[in-house]
């Protein structure tokens, strides 16, 4: 069976909500980020990355939330959470969520993870100082560029809408105005609607 | 006609040499980051992040080099450069490539590309000072954790392979010393001697 291990308030959110939207079996583990457990040892072993998430598969261990998204929508085909049979669709999903996981989450993790890129304060607290304008300009590219409706790829709900969903969770953290990005917010508010999607934060959050 | 819009010695190499894998017919437009061609109302048309690469397909553009990395690999798949029937181990050739453009490509950038996350000077410098760490940190768990032998993923040379060859370009620049990974400096200089690279490279360098 799958297994889920996922740190609250963490991207992880995104493949626990696309495991519900895909009706797997599965179950999940918590990783606690304040309590540092992504660095223990029995962790380490099973993602040497020391991040959240990883999905424990009967063929072995995957990472990276792209790849573990594209990997559930491949395996469990019935649910239709990719355009698998187009290679064109299928590349726009990609291209969407290799967006959020290399520029949106990387410029949202200068507010917390400064320390990845730099080692003297004055630095952490300048990276500080520019994540609300660097994620406001990842979510304008999204909101004018980018974001179809009533789903992100349009009439098709994809593995792009948890994603987006979980990152857009720390949008106003972030210090981004909701306002200037009415089509973001109300795709949050759809998804946060969505009974797949209670369930897996009302467990996150248990 | 497929056509890419790569930047010299950036990341859009990759998918060059996987066009050539691929034994596409294509054509190819620079772009100058030097003359800051990235930024004119007219590539900005055609991509609008203002970054390489760029695929123009004929059923539209497509951007982020893992999307397009297997958008080539399902649009040519006689070539076998991803195990496009098997779930799991094509989740395993994009978690390898999600980690490339999340986190080395990003641990890179901070050495040009400060400005993207903070303002002032001395940030920018503090994270300049940081790259080699960061950088020799990724691929400590490239070398590892992550890469098989003779390619990335064993046997078969897949995606994966290009994309690491293209980062692994700047690794001296970035200030990680080579003698500590050999297992990456073997499989570049084994991609090196690859005609399908050296056609893309003398291209692009032309």
């Amino acid at each position: 069976m799958i297994k889920l291990y996922y740190a609250p308030h963490s991207c992880s959110l995104a493949s626990h909500i696309a495991l519900e939207d895909a009706g797997a079996e599965y179950s999940t583990v918590r990783i606690s980020f304040a309590a540092n457990e992504q660095r223990t040892a029995k962790y380490l072993a099973i993602n040497p990355k020391g991040r959240a998430p990883a999905l424990v598969t009967d063929r072995g261990i995957l990472t990276e939330t792209p790849a573990i998204l594209a990997f559930i929508a491949q395996r469990f085909p019935q649910a239709k959470l990719a355009p698998l049979e187009d290679a064109f669709l299928f590349a726009q999903v990609q291209a969407f969520n290799s967006y959020l996981c290399s520029t949106l989450h990387v410029a949202h993790a200068h507010r917390m993870r400064g320390n990845r890129w730099a080692d003297d304060a004055a630095a952490i607290a300048a990276m500080q100082r520019k994540v609300p304008e660097s994620v406001t300009a990842c979510y304008q590219l999204i909101e004018e560029n980018m974001l179809g409706t009533p789903w992100v790829m349009g009439e098709a709900y994809t593995i792009c809408d948890p994603y987006l969903f979980t990152m857009a969770q720390w949008l106003e953290q972030d210090g981004v105005d909701p306002s200037r990005f009415p089509k973001v917010i109300d795709h949050r508010r759809r998804m946060s609607e969505r009974p797949e999607v209670r369930n897996a934060i009302a467990e996150e959050l248990a």
